[in-house]
């Protein structure tokens, strides 16, 4: 129990180079310890009205909410925040401690 | 590889229960095998106007978009979405293969 998870959805502005930018979150995070896991994802399934015109789903992993509040104040951070804040349209941030209602089953398969 | 992740992002009506839909979602959600893992959580940190109103989030996890498929067409799912949709003021709905830059540490920590 405990983790904590940072989840932000965007819209991106037109003729933004996106590729760069996420590239760019990727080194971002590999070089904050804090964040425990990062993993994002372009919508590619759901129907255009039920996605509100967001296209980018990206999701970081705390141990505690600590580790967020370090990630948070990280220099690093700060200057890629300000980057990413310039390329987007609109976007929607939830920070929440998570509550884990079905573990992926243990990989007791070897 | 190949994870594919279905994210639903929702502010609830008022007067909604919201906890009754919560359980809700975990019994229908154990109820169906293609739904690798599940948690949700409560927006309790990011500012207002970040936030857009939207309060809860819920992550769910399939080892495949076939897997996906599968729960979207399972009778349970179909019949809670039911439920779900006339709870909702708005929602934000996000599926995507997940791409994963930064893994978990592996736990060879005994």
């Amino acid at each position: 129990m405990g983790e904590f998870k940072h989840f932000v959805i965007v819209k991106f502005k037109e003729g933004v180079a996106i590729e760069d930018l996420i590239k760019g979150m990727g080194k971002m995070v590999s070089q904050i310890d804090a964040v425990k896991h990062f993993e994002w994802g372009q919508d590619i399934e759901s129907p255009e009205m039920l996605r509100q015109g967001y296209t980018h789903a990206f999701l970081m992993t705390f141990n505690s909410k600590e580790d967020f509040v370090a990630f948070q104040g990280h220099p690093n951070h700060v200057e890629f925040s300000a980057t990413f804040s310039a390329a987007i349209e609109k976007l929607v941030l939830l920070d929440f401690p998570s509550t884990l209602v079905k573990p992926p089953p243990a990989t007791a398969t070897a």
